[in-house]
């Protein structure tokens, strides 16, 4: 049974990937309307398909020169076997992959949606929801059968499909680095490709339909209108996939990486305790799989049965089917610590003994589990502080809403205070949260809470990806003029999709952090350097720039949005002027040039933020080793530049995020009308106007620049565990207490093979904690 | 001779306050015009004293709070004196008075400076540069006399005027070190309250007087007006005025703290080397005070001729004193390390030795000057980057005019992106500069980069105070409705001072950057820890609590102006309501409400944020000081915090000041007309509009929290080092090479004193670098 226990994660997904398939089948029978509606789905999926397919296209280019590289650097390496290009291609496919499945899917269920709006609330939800669940299950499924198929693939290639020793695992999962860092580079040009589309097509729809020639949005009029819509599955259903297929991928990756020091640190051999021997470096992934169940379970539960539901009730069912999946999590966490995990296990803390050495601390497997219940915790209370800064009708909301009685200015500066503001508690949860999950497990507590908190991805993405589906349902309801009922119904799904999509923002910045913190670990501890020493000046220089790129990445994301829309603008403008009748509905509107130049736009925007992110690291770790620098000096500056991205990162992701969403419920408020100094205010009014200047701006930065962060910090550390091997895979070198039974062991190791001088000063202390 | 050089700094800052002076009486002779230009000077002198007594009175009880906690920590912590409370008091009232000479300069130049231009532009330059120069002596002579009096004071009383040793020394400087936190609190609320009076003044002002009642800029019938003017004077003089001297202080000690160390790494003595054996230490205020010689000799050679002359040649002078005075100060750093310094010296590089223990090197005075060389270019590079981002007519702002075309909205996202994007230049230059002066001789380098930098401070505020007061001189012109060639005289002044405004406060980052750096250096130097290692999950942990609070700091100031301005507004408008025959100029308008609002507000506003500051790292320190943690753990952590502080801070000052710079001057590019889309575009336009609602944004950025970033940085770093004996001065108990003689040894040291093991091992190894 035990032994079997390695393959259930790949089982979980299998099935999670068969209930997805029966659930897409199921969507897919469902009435797509008459034939207007049908005519505009098709363009919808016609236009994201080709953004695809070019976007594609381009990145199998990427996908080959990288290849090429990782080819060239295994040839050098020795601790680098070839087999990691192998990884690294299917990696990226995967990801390519089950971004496409989500767009598929979301581009399918729309319609549907729309069409069954025409019946009931509680119909539209089941099919939007169901479009949700497939996109979730498909992106979850992928992710955990691709990593446990090669997981297991280079088990057996490389160590027989039984542990050996902690150097081959290592090799195991230095190459196994491939697969996720294939499925992170992916998610970068997804991200913010998809990012810089959406916007585009969004603000150059609103610019000359909206305000300049002024007619309503989603008017089948206006040339961009499709353009846009398609940028709702591209950026907000196709680029999360991938942004959350990479961050699954990558934080069971790290915490199997420090699994596998834990054994080492335990002696080098548990063989004894089950599992094949390698128990924690097989717990995430049978967490993983888990989760896939568990979110099954918990996509069941969505419902609503209330034709006159209102959003409160939509927002209850999702949170019914989120809450209980999270407490499965927690269930499946404790059995599976319990049951996996030998009952004590020995972990080396950084230099936490009296002289500053490494002290081994006996750590039992409940800890690991208190550690997973540190990252369910966390993720949950994020959510419902991102949910406070953003929430229609919440303090700050209202805030901002005063302040556009006296114009963009102050709307403005109040927007920008929020986010700003909303970095606090954020920030007080993480440090919280590494500190508590650090304390209870080291840094395999930190990877295992992230993990933890990864393992509801299906059911996170199910909810999220759930939101621009509605959206889009509403745009297909006004295109093809329905019966305004319908658009009702659509737009109480969608504004819980917009609550829904803050909070997955929140969801996705948290583990991202988590899993970069994580594999930052897995840096250090494998290229065996002596922590991350910032009072040594290159390493504080690093720090520095690691905490710019986050800046300028964001700037160069927000400066691609503008040039790409002021692009959209041009071409709508031409278009109301040149083709005849198209105001009046008589002449037919070119979709398909707009969704073009979006494409394009958005495709060469993206190169210069890839290039950085991918760039950096790889200067840091190259020049100064063309210039002859110790390698183990680099390593450490590249530690703390990944540090330094990191930290940065975070803040910029959250107030980005948060702000712009702020702005977006601000300007949202004054649908349903708001109070200002006492008298009731509306659309169209000048303070109005003001909020909609607030949400022009929080547009780049909630849904590109923003959510971009999640995946520099998450490449840029992977990145630099990638080339970890070029510059160290020191650990080996160090000493490790053989024989330990436990006892707490006290070992500080000092060693010098140079020339003259030659110190091996190993202390053990004997004491019980 | 030799033993003379101790009191010339203290003669060098007497020579510039006699010429202060002198300077000052001249200007005091000058013509201040006729009856209602004296009327508006008065008001506006009454006002800025009004403000300035109510801060005092405030600050002396927080003056009083802390000394009472320093005295009380100086019972308890024996490495501790008494006298570092005088030190403290001492600096708190020297930076008071320093703001108070600066700012009643500015009130009685702006009004002869308008006098002036009546006259002629040469004359105009004259005086308002005089001014300027007063103020700059001001401070920068009151510093360095402040400075050196207390360590003479010191060195006599704790070490007989002779070297003794190092720990003694150290008593000395952390004594000493009470003296700039004195200083340096002062100028947090000085930079913080004065801030937020300007912009809440100027927003209110603008807000009822331009936009709704439709009257000019510095009309008489605004009531808000006079307290415009007031608020140049307490923000932009004496708030600048209160940060260059904290920083001025700041920089010398950190510098002499650490040439105390390199004394240390000598052996302890080198009393032969001459300089009463404190050669290092005596190096920083040496440069100090040969810098207000030069400035002197800078000063004066800031003139113009033609009456005719253009913004160009006004830059022109200002850059030829500028210039002059840096190339001087090279010269003069060249002479005193030579002079002063052993002519090698040994450093413990930390960390660098082959098994990561410390790395004694050999490192001859010229390497010290070369490192003061780096201090000195990057200071001037810093601002040539921070006038392209921010200068009229250059690129970015080109791109941020064309921007406002379509609307408040793509002008904001621009104005972000600029202010983001110039992040990458600066820091690429301070990762530069913090590697390069570091190479050359270690953080001791460090420090003498920003020493030689800030040696031309009282030069740089010259040009700094210059504008306000030309600003000041251009209101008076206007209330005073004199001929318009007196205001355009004084409008060429403004402008050049808006420049100097800007790369003025790119010198104050800069240089607050590498004072924290030093300081940063200076405390885990003093506390004797292993570094500050973020491989360790709290210490992580706290690098991310303190990237965060510049944020929320950020955050609190920008409310606080909102929220002030409000106050503003409702007054302005009650006034405009209330007061018969105000419209008509037959009504007087209560110039002293205004006044007395924002006096109230902004001291009211100024505490949360100062709250902040000073709370997060004693909160850190001592709550688990309360819990029992360890000491050197705090230690660490605390400089984990340090450390995010200083990276988040310099990032989020430098995108602030150059986002509210280049709106303001996007802003201005419409006065003289811009061409957008082929056609002339001016003030009035909606462009015009759009780039209005940019600068309402920016003003906060660069006038309120942008620039108190500077002193956040500083301060947390200097609250460090302050309590650094409480948690530490474990520096003494590690062993150092006792006989060093000009050979390069490697020193390895491990000292566990604990129960059962004790190992220590000290390595030797000889090699001539």
């Amino acid at each position: 049974m035990e032994s079997m226990m390695i393959y259930m994660p790949i089982v979980a997904a299998a099935l999670g990937l068969i209930y997805m398939l029966i659930k897409k089948s199921w969507v897919m029978k469902q009435d797509a309307g008459d034939g207007k509606m049908k005519e505009i789905s098709d363009h919808i999926y016609e236009g994201a398909l080709a953004f695809l397919n070019a976007e594609y296209r381009l990145l199998a280019i990427f996908v080959i020169i990288v290849s090429i590289a990782l080819a060239g650097v295994s040839f050098i390496v020795p601790t680098t076997h070839w087999m990691i290009v192998i990884a690294f291609i299917f990696g990226a496919v995967f990801s390519a992959y089950a971004g496409n499945i989500g767009m598929k899917i979301a581009t399918k269920t729309n319609v549907r949606t729309t069409q069954a709006a025409r019946t009931s609330l509680p119909n539209a939800l089941k099919i939007s929801f169901g479009g949700g669940t497939v996109m979730g299950l498909g992106v979850a499924g992928l992710a955990v059968l691709g990593l446990t198929a090669f997981f297991l693939i280079f088990f057996h290639y490389f160590m027989g499909g039984a542990w050996t020793n902690t150097d081959q695992m290592t090799i195991v999962l230095e190459t196994l680095a491939g697969f996720s860092l294939g499925a992170e580079s992916i998610a970068l040009f997804a991200r913010v490709g998809g990012g810089i589309y959406t916007k585009a097509a969004d603000v150059g729809a609103d610019l000359v339909g909206k305000v300049e020639a002024g007619i309503p949005e989603d008017d089948p009029r206006n040339p961009a209108t499709i353009a846009d819509n398609v940028g709702d599955n591209v950026g907000d259903v196709a680029g999360m996939g991938a942004d959350l297929f990479g961050s699954y991928v990558a934080t069971v990756l790290a915490a199997m990486v420090l699994g596998n020091y834990i054994i080492k640190d335990m002696g080098g051999n548990i063989t004894a305790e089950g599992f094949a021997g390698i128990g924690p470096v097989l717990l995430p992934m049978a967490i993983a799989g888990a989760g896939i169940i568990i979110s099954v379970i918990g996509t069941m539960l969505v419902k609503i049965k209330n034709n006159e539901a209102k959003e409160a009730q939509v927002m209850g069912a999702l949170n019914v089917g989120n809450w209980t999946s999270i407490a499965l999590v927690a269930v499946a966490c404790f059995g599976l610590c319990k049951y996996m995990l030998p009952e004590t296990m020995n972990m080396s803390f950084f230099g936490e003994a009296e002289d500053g050495g490494n002290l081994m601390k006996s750590i039992s497997s409940m800890r690991v589990f208190y550690a997973t219940l540190v990252g369910l915790v966390v993720g949950g209370v994020i959510s419902a502080v991102t949910e406070y800064y953003t929430g229609l009708g919440k303090k700050p909301i209202l805030e901002i809403v005063q302040k556009s009685s006296t114009g963009a200015g102050t709307n403005i500066i109040a927007g920008l205070a929020t986010g700003m503001i909303s970095t606090f508690s954020s920030v007080l949860l993480f440090a919280i949260a590494i500190w508590a999950s650090y304390a209870f497990a080291g840094f395999y507590g930190v990877a295992m809470a992230a993990s933890a908190m990864m393992a509801t991805t299906a059911m996170q993405l199910a909810i999220d990806a759930f939101g621009p589906i509605a959206d889009n349902a509403g745009g297909i309801a006004e295109m093809s003029e329905q019966d305004p009922i319908v658009r009702e119904r659509t737009d109480i799904l969608d504004s819980v999709g917009n609550t829904t999509a803050a909070t997955g923002k929140g969801f996705a910045i948290a583990s991202a952090a988590l899993t970069s913190l994580a594999l930052f670990a897995a840096y250090v501890t494998f290229t065996g350097i002596d922590g991350i020493n910032i009072f040594k000046a290159p390493v504080l220089a690093m720090l520095f720039i690691g905490g710019m790129v986050p800046v300028v990445f964001s700037a160069l994301a927000m400066n691609a949005v503008g040039k790409a829309a002021m692009e959209m603008v041009y071409e709508v403008r031409r278009q109301f002027k040149e083709i005849a009748g198209i105001m009046e509905g008589t002449g037919k509107p070119e979709y398909d040039k707009c969704v073009a130049i979006s494409t394009k736009a958005s495709l060469k925007e993206m190169m210069l933020p890839g290039l950085l992110t991918i760039g950096f690291p790889l200067a840091i770790a190259f020049l100064p080793l063309a210039f002859g620098m110790e390698n183990k000096a680099i390593a450490e500056m590249l530690g703390g530049y990944m540090a330094g991205v990191t930290v940065s990162g975070v803040l910029w992701a959250i107030f980005q995020n948060n702000a712009g969403g702020a702005w977006d419920n601000a300007k949202k408020s004054f649908e349903a009308g708001v109070e200002i100094n006492g008298e009731m205010t509306y659309k169209g009014s000048d303070a109005h106007k003001a909020a909609v200047t607030g949400d022009t701006v929080g547009d780049p930065f909630k849904d590109t620049s923003g959510p971009s962060m999640n995946i520099l910090i998450k490449l840029t550390c992977l990145i630099g565990l990638v080339i970890a091997p070029i510059l160290g895979g020191h650990a080996e070198d160090t000493a490790t207490a053989e024989e330990v039974n436990k006892n707490v062991i006290q070992v500080n190791v000092e060693e010098t093979t140079k020339d003259n001088v030659a110190i091996n000063a190993v202390t053990l202390e004997e004491e019980n904690i």
